[in-house]
């Protein structure tokens, strides 16, 4: 019956148990602090499917999902071959499903179009976003498809270039083909990683090839069941460090490459990218020296919905805790410094344990209180 | 790409996470225990949606959620008239879903034929279940679609009598049509809770008719987010008591109308097949009496998935309690009977305030301990 | 370790973990609002123990179990002659536990001199309260003693009367020196919540012969582990429907009987004490009409730390709810209304399941939104 | 009241909300499982306060927090030169609270007389535990309290030598009495975590002095507050490496240095002692290869209640995962391994997170399945 009226209901749909959940701040939101020049962290989603390919739900319930999860943007990305409800929904047009998702979204969430081609290795499926004709991609030959999508302006990504379907080690490895697309710039990013998986040789690809670092839900069920939402858990997501929230910003830093993956609370991008990230949400504060004593209390802040574990590295030592200290999303931790260190002294060299910056390799960064 | 390869990964999906959850039993499984008798308590849905009228969700979603719920059976119950997505799905066959929804279901959860005809009042929305062709339904003449539904062998009932669509002030009216099928058993029985909704007229309706008192989803978009199910939420479910977990029992046993609503905690049904749903839930238990005193020690245990709210009456009194107890979803509560009561003479006199046997009435019954 | 700088360390000891849990109001906390003629609710708990009788904790634990739960005052109220640490503690002064208790409860919470004169039936124990010596009631003479603590001016109730040691079926009856008592207004209050445990019988003697209604936690171990505040449990206090934050104004108050006591989330007091609680907690708020119906949304508030459950008199009928509606402390429900009821005629009768205003009573009472 | 009747009423005191938590298994209990050479990780607290020092609770209190975190033994460790509440409790028997505290812990808890040797620097604190008299070491020379707790088959340890009220800057530092003291055996352990607190220049001491390396709680407040239990805390303990559960076996432990302790989820001790904990606690097993892959499914499941946190080496690397998994108490993890591992070659070298073997340094050691 709700199906009829839903938008007058949904106030009480959602309003009845509300009360109960005073939270000061919803932790599922992916609400991120601006860095200190200014820049926006902006959480988008670059990969997703509806009933118009091979997904389980109306794209109603995508947007929905993507305003529960405060992102900034959501692609519509249906596989352009890949049709298994054709029988039931013969649609011959490949932008009805942004169509559909741009009518419910308003102004709430900013709905990009896309497409995923699906292909064979090579070159397996890649992605076009921020492209302005599905129906245009829709050719025999991979590659006009592929330039067709650049013609329009689109960023394009590989996905998955790990997925045991194609690779049945579940190790990345270019072909020549991608390498062809890479060296001509149509290929302008790649996920390291999709929906559950992450691969360090699709980062390792990334870097040694000048590609965006990429995460996407790939969404094709629930994002609350396949996410474990309700324990905690998030969508795979790319954060964007863009400068103003516009589809053109965006697109421009999508294309410049400077994003960070986030996924299972890591933080997969380059050295500079996670560090700009890590550094908008993490503050350090001096307190007080504990009475009669050189111990110092401080604050370690996190203004962010990531749930950061850092380790302290020499010669620093914390008087209340080891070396591993978790800082809860939008939470704080309270230490002790010992050896005599003072508010002006006071400098914590941190390795990020939540981060990966290459294969096997994670963020070093010191944090020193603001200037007061 | 997990669309691609679902049944693969599912294993997967759901594991990464599910140590931290031991549970000895997941709190949303519909599980209710046999009666005394040896009759089932089985929780059905007869009323759901999917993007095959106006619902926000492939017909696999709903399977899944039926699972997950732990129903016994699920009616998909597209409407026949109301086709919002025809542009899109321009099916013919009415039947469509229904394969769909069978072919996932597979022995999991028994997946019943049905369809919503969808009418202005009168006579209003009337769903069909255990049809064997919901196309036949399809015809302009609302009363030749109910008689070929019955011929069908079909069990029909009144959807959401009190929705304010159809009688602005939220109350429940028969009108001279629906009292004309009535008299000549064609609709057997009225939903008194529907999704978010409850409605005493209807219940008024269904006693005074002779009607099965029914509760059901009328899902659209997610259970999940519906029914706040991560907060301990469920949905609107029939409890059919039937004797064994067939489709012709099933069906039987809504015609015989041995139904009892459950709807946000609550039990609303006739006397008789309340108490038989509380009696299985319910069982006390003698303890020891307390040292040097005459005061007993009690245990009440709840072997359901319903949290029930009793009130104790005169001339009884606990001890460390005051009358209202709250029995935990398979849980139980210690109490102490004040008095001087023995094992052998203790009975609790209880209103079960969870429950609804008429409008603004609720259920009595006296609990005994079971005979050593 | 700490237990010689614990002053210093205490912003540490909590601080910690704490950003996890930005949680807008601590749930824990008894925080009432003002009622709406000025009048204050104040949460006062009139019977504790430590090891200066037959308690677990040195009085600062209490303090502090008092801070936590944002008690106004509490009492200490030490057996007089009941002392099992007496081979330990062989304290002459029966003061010294108050005066321990103030010297660290500062102006967080008020202490109140106290003493539990401990006698077998008649009279059983009785409390005494704001006493200036509790060493002068260290009598053989029980009358004396209790002439003695009113002398003083002292307010003095009847502990767990119903209690099995004293009372071996569990009910409270009253003796003729007790009555002699209560006839010369030398006995003022009876307990008929403490602990664990509640007594009808003992509110009918409240009842019959004008005494203060009480409820204590008579706590002799930890708070957090008797009444389970991990889950949600409170100790059992008593509410001083008092006109300022003072101790006479207290003493007054409890003497002019103006109190309610707050026992497993129920409240247990005369009609008029408890309903003027349940006004200043709970609020009612119009909202819309449903679109084009005469469904009324409205809102119920609960500006209070009580759970409060509800259940809808006739004639009115919600829509969205059976007629039982739980208000989570400082949380809100969000109702609709049938009937064609609109914001100027919105009219609610409740009866107020969580309360007890004698034995086997409850309270009823009409809402209505507060005038705009 | 329940102050005189308390062994009655426990039952019903816990029972009546125990309903609502049917955990398969009580996540506070350290309850370790045995090694693969039988060994048993008996967790022990050797350093305890009740108001018999300074602290703030009667010993039945402590006892009963051993009891609800399963502690194998807990040490009674009052300070013998420090009695704060001596106006009070003027007790010349510095056994009597080990006497209390035996008294009630019956068979539960192992109760192991002890003392605290309060002294400033030099030689600062020392706890002697397996002690036979403690009013034996009331003398004014310290080194015959230490020689007499020695002769009386003591373990003995330096307490918290970080403390910032012994040493300003919180940094550990041995001194010449100390030296001797280690030198002539005469001194066996050393706390580097005790309470809030860790220290890694402690750590430093135990390893390069061939000293037991502890963990305490130094209680003496509540367990619950200071270590956040209702949140996921746990006390500091000393993991004994013990052969048997007997009082002798766990001395004899003691003084082999056999131990590690926990502290805030942190395992730290000695290479091959940590190894022994995490090997008893983890296991690897072996599923499936993913269909039409090489791709394996494994999973790693934790017997014990400390939560792991393991980061992959290379080679390896997850197909579902970062390098860093949390393996939750008594839980498991779901994992996928790239690269053509076979259940035959499969093994995974991990780093310990939540390890501290040296400053600064952590636990490698590498997992297989067991043998079929």
């Amino acid at each position: 019956m709700r199906g009829l009226a839903a938008g007058i209901l949904v106030w009480v749909a959602f309003g009845w148990s509300a009360g109960a959940h005073e939270a000061a701040r919803n932790p599922r939101l992916m609400d991120f602090p601006a860095t200190a020049s200014g820049g926006l962290i902006l959480p988008v989603d670059l990969h997703t499917h509806s009933v118009f390919s091979d997904g389980s739900v109306w794209p109603d319930i995508r947007v929905q999902e993507a305003k529960r999860d405060g992102l900034t943007a959501m692609a519509v990305t249906e596989h352009i071959e890949y049709q298994p409800h054709a029988a039931d929904i013969p649609h011959p047009d490949r932008n009805r499903s942004f169509k559909l998702a741009s009518d419910v979204a308003k102004s709430d969430v900013l709905i990009i179009a896309g497409a995923e081609i699906t292909r064979d290795m090579p070159p397996g499926h890649i992605n076009a976003v921020f492209i302005t004709d599905a129906n245009a991609l829709k050719v025999d030959n991979v590659e006009v498809a592929i330039r067709t999508a650049n013609a329009q302006g689109g960023f394009l990504f590989w996905n998955h270039p790990y997925w045991h379907r194609q690779s049945p080690d579940g190790i990345a490895r270019l072909n020549p083909l991608q390498e062809r697309l890479i060296a001509a710039r149509l290929l302008h990013g790649v996920e390291v990683a999709n929906g559950e998986d992450y691969s360090e040789s699709a980062l390792r690809i990334a870097l040694d090839n000048n590609l965006a670092i990429l995460g996407t839900s790939d969404i094709h069920g629930l994002i609350d069941w396949d996410f474990d939402v309700a324990n905690g858990g998030h969508r795979a997501v790319t954060l964007v460090l863009a400068p103003t929230r516009t589809p053109a910003a965006i697109r421009d830093t999508l294309r410049a490459g400077r994003t960070v993956a986030w996924f299972k609370q890591t933080l997969i991008g380059r050295p500079a990218h996670v560090e700009e990230v890590v550094r908008a949400s993490l503050s350090l504060e001096a307190g007080d020296v504990v009475e009669k004593s050189r111990v110092l209390a401080i604050k370690l802040k996190n203004a962010s919905p990531v749930r950061y574990t850092l380790r302290l590295k020499a010669p620093q030592a914390f008087y209340n805790m080891g070396d591993v200290v978790v800082v809860p999303p939008y939470g704080e931790v309270a230490l002790q410094v010992t050896g005599g260190v003072t508010p002006q002294t006071l400098q914590l060299d941190f390795e990020v344990l939540n981060s990966i910056t290459a294969p096997k390799q994670t963020l070093s960064l010191t944090l020193k209180p603001k200037a007061g």
